[in-house]
């Protein structure tokens, strides 16, 4: 046992307010779910994750993965608490029965995926993996190959990887140089060496599956050269059972800043010189929509990080907090607990207050991914997919950019203490530094956002979400308590109309120095007013709407916790106006 | 050699427009002083750090400091590299030449330690506290103790150490529980544990003398029962050679984030029961004055921290960019380095800009230090001292908060490449989380802006000072190709005197709470708008007044950096306002 907690009445909220759990529960295929049902599934999943995986956390962190003779070997204890994740049904809670998963909807996924995150995040990014490659594998295997991998992989009972960056291809992959050789019998023989390749190989399954990009012979230059391949690390014999092992070898484990348990892998395809057996996923030259298909899902996945993190490092300075007794409180002599300081509170407010925010917005995109794949109506699916498009790279980059901040913040709550390793809280801080990193940059998510999301439907995409943001107005002017945070919304959901207009009106002209460099600060802006606008949400549904399922004082909180996000976070967007206005100009000071 | 390369010519700009090199030479003491024996200093400095001092940063990172059988070794070749620095007589630079010191102003002593930050902070650190044990020495200490210590703390011969903490007293030293027994002759024996105690001990010189804080029999309870001692590692011989090893003991140190090079120790005095040998230093229950007057220069040497972390970053990050291709320009299909993204000159602009004010603010308020003690007319003085007041916790907090989001950036800069620890950046990223946390953590220097140095001089100090600023507005008028910049700094400078009488109204009114909880968003305010200011004058500068000075070229770059600040970064004050006027509603919201 550690000192987290999962906080399961703050996800039942948020996933009663912005999840809209009883929205999803009318949709095809899940009318047997109700919030019973899903109040208990989730206390399980609570019970597994705090005695089983958070309490590797640290020692996880401490050993790190290691690499002896070839093999990638997982901190001690990782092995037994994989294998009693797999027992208990876990890894694949949100995908299909009919591949041996649990048929529940996306959006309880991500909160069982919050949960493994902020129990152990290095430990969470194998089961994450594994989503993405059954993503793929549902969406673009063949048959043969969701026979033979499908299940395993929905299952846990084996484990999938991502191979894509190379040496000199990280954010640009049209430059990657693996060859794959075409044979016979259909399948290829696959040479090259991909790097920063998460769960690359370990101890924990008795195979793992890679999702390789590589080119065919001929193939265009560039990313429209693209293929996808699946590569067992054990090619499987006809009857099921695990045959050789493949033509690849681990070079080496990299040595990081944080995610110590996670081992990152250099892997090198085809040493032996026959090279690696693998098969086409998908069609030739369709590797990049499938790559897509895998990311977008492991950018909400990484988004979650940001969340998880903040929690975690909340819940250790609160706790910090209320028992260290340090200075008087003004006008007293005794001493006090530094949780009676107005600044101590600021800071723990902030955190909180982000997390909240962040998790309103998960569940809220995930809800619109549910919409997407199971709404009746076809114009409401293709409307809900694209709010998730649109959606996605800010719930990564935001989110993540957020999951450092808050973790330098836990530090600093903690005073001195925070700074030595065995408090516990730094590690938060080194773990939430990968995570504006991989799944593609946060300046690339801002790119996306700016260059992909916001052309959607012509900018109907955009414009839509944005108005539905005011919806929320004149329902907040009946609770006069929220001081000014009406006021504050008003002025912040106009801001982030203006910039929006700006950006599209630069689109249009294709001014793209101007776009690209207003990306990050637009992209922020995006995050803290959507995130305002989720907290009023929140606000106004614990005074009106969740009355009778919730404690009285529980709802109070988030009322007052909501107005600390309006009065005192969704203010800073005022500032970032004239930063995204500012135009390109300063391209020019610096080379 | 590493990649590290001290700036020299950012340093001596700097020191031209805002540390005010040439105000400083017609000061008593400082005549004989021009810019060309200054730049030699500079240069002959520079390429001491860089070539002695910078290389041993990442070996020092891995090896950390150790402690065996009781003694602190410090990592290999420091040793070294310390006795060169002391033979190059570099420790005592800042000093008078009457105790074996350079003789030089405060402000080139603040550019060398720069210099030694940037290189090596974790080393830094045994230097620094010297400093401040010499700044209490030369203040508050005997003739004896003067005559016995002085000359060796300057020179670097020996080093010197505060012991303040002690477990349950951190921010609040009222706590204390040290004691001080006197003797019959005049010596005190002392008995308590002190923690966090930065190079308490180490094998690089045959002395350290340390500053400990505490209580006489009888002493009054709290901050007014703290006194002042010396306590030398060996008891120096009536002849001046080292006698007996004192009766303390370094019982452990800790393993932290960063700094791993810098032993903190855990020292337990009086360990055999005899007590450790200990003279007070100054006047009994005046150890708090006394260790004030080492804490404010510690609190501007860690405020520089976070300029050095930040300018040895943005090289690295800035080598990084320009050489790594990845990705193409807008409209071009070949590859380019990732410097030719927007979004990541937008990075390294936001590095070098917040590098280059925070560095003008630590040579602006050293200017004041050296006014401070040698201005002609007393009023002078006293108003120069009040400014280096006031300034001090905003230096502290500002660069600091500024280090840890700024070395974050430099690894964003680099990708997946700056999460791993041989790439060398996630170093600087570990080792400048401490600084917002040491000599007083930020939300007390915070407490100590808005508390007491707001209402220095009845308010004259503030407000003297950002009417000060408003100067600058009439000689930009004159360079339209500052864009935005004059209106934003308008804009800016309106919101700080908004804020700061708003705050003044609390202060008179008695309302604690709400300046309490203003605190932080307005010391970062503060910072922000000065540096905005700073900027402005710097822009001014390279027009007007220093183009016979530097290249052309150099100051039209200058120009365009402080337009980045102007137009990029100063408006982000616009959202602080209404975070700081919100007042202390939040207060309930958590406890």
């Amino acid at each position: 046992m550690t000192d987290f907690s999962v906080p399961v009445e703050d996800m039942r909220f948020a996933l009663d307010f912005a999840g809209r759990i009883d929205a999803i529960s009318k949709l095809n295929g899940y009318q047997h779910l109700d919030r019973t049902t899903i109040g208990d599934i989730l206390e399980e999943a609570a019970r597994f994750y705090e005695e089983v995986v958070a309490p590797l956390n640290r020692p996880g962190d401490q050993q790190g993965a290691r690499l002896e003779d070839g093999n990638v070997y997982a901190p001690d204890g990782f092995k037994e608490a994989y294998q009693a994740y797999v027992q208990a049904g876990w890894p694949g809670a949100q995908f299909p029965e009919a591949w041996g998963g649990g048929g529940l909807p996306y959006t309880i996924g991500l909160a069982l995926n919050e949960m493994f995150k902020a129990a152990n995040m290095a430990f969470s990014l194998c089961p994450m993996l594994t989503h993405s490659a059954v993503e793929a594998l549902m969406r673009h295997g063949s048959d043969e190959q969701k026979a033979h991998y499908l299940e395993k992989l929905v299952t846990g009972e084996w484990t999938g990887t991502m191979l894509l960056t190379e040496p000199q291809s990280g954010s640009d992959l049209g430059t990657i140089r693996t060859r794959a050789v075409p044979q016979e019998d259909g399948s290829y023989r696959i040479f090259g060496t991909k790097i920063f390749i998460t769960w690359g190989d370990h101890d924990m399954t008795d195979n793992i599956v890679h999702f390789v990009l590589a080119k065919t012979p001929d193939a265009p230059a560039g990313t429209r050269g693209i293929s996808m391949f699946l590569v067992p690390k054990y090619l499987p014999n006809p009857d099921g059972s695990l045959g050789e092992r493949n033509d690849y070898r681990i070079v080496s484990i990299e040595h990081k800043l944080g995610i110590h348990a996670s081992p990152t892998c250099v892997v090198s395809l085809g040493d032996s010189g026959e090279g690696a057996v693998g098969w086409m996923v998908g069609n030739e030259f369709e590797g990049m929509r499938n790559m897509f298909t895998m990311m977008n899902t492991a950018r909400i996945g990484v988004g979650i990080e940001g969340l998880a993190l903040t929690e975690r490092a909340y819940q250790q300075a609160l706790t910090y907090a209320r028992e260290r007794l340090q200075g008087r409180r003004p006008g007293s002599t005794e001493q006090a607990a530094i949780i009676e300081h107005p600044d101590i509170k600021r800071m723990l407010l902030t955190m909180k207050a982000n997390a909240e925010a962040m998790r309103a917005l998960l569940y809220h995109t995930a809800f619109h991914n549910d919409l997407a794949r199971h709404a009746e109506d076809q114009a409401a699916r293709e409307q809900a997919a694209n709010t998730v498009a649109l959606l996605t790279p800010v719930v990564k980059a935001w989110c993540t950019d957020l999951g450092v901040e808050m973790t330098s913040l836990a530090i600093q709550v903690h005073g001195g203490m925070g700074f030595i390793e065995e408090t516990g809280v730094a590690q938060h801080y080194r773990d939430a530094r990968i995570a504006p990193i991989y799944e593609g940059t946060n300046g690339i998510q801002a790119i996306d956002l700016v260059t992909r999301k916001l052309p959607l439907e012509g900018g109907q995409t955009v414009s839509r979400y944005i108005n539905r943001m005011t919806e929320v107005m004149d329902r907040m002017t009946a609770h006069p308590d929220l001081g000014t945070f009406r006021d504050r919304l008003t002025t912040a959901i106009q801001g982030l109309v203006e910039t929006t207009e700006w950006l599209s009106a630069r689109l249009q002209s294709d001014d793209m120095d101007a776009v690209l460099a207003a990306a990050t600060p637009y992209l922020r802006q995006f995050g803290i007013v959507t995130g305002g606008w989720l907290m009023a949400v929140q606000a106004v549904a614990a005074r009106e709407e969740l009355t009778d399922r919730y404690d009285a004082g529980y709802l109070e909180e988030r009322v007052k916790v909501a107005r600390f996000y309006g009065e005192h976070l969704l203010p800073t967007t005022n500032g970032l106006i004239p930063t995204i206005t500012a135009g390109a100009d300063f391209l020019d000071a610096i080379g």
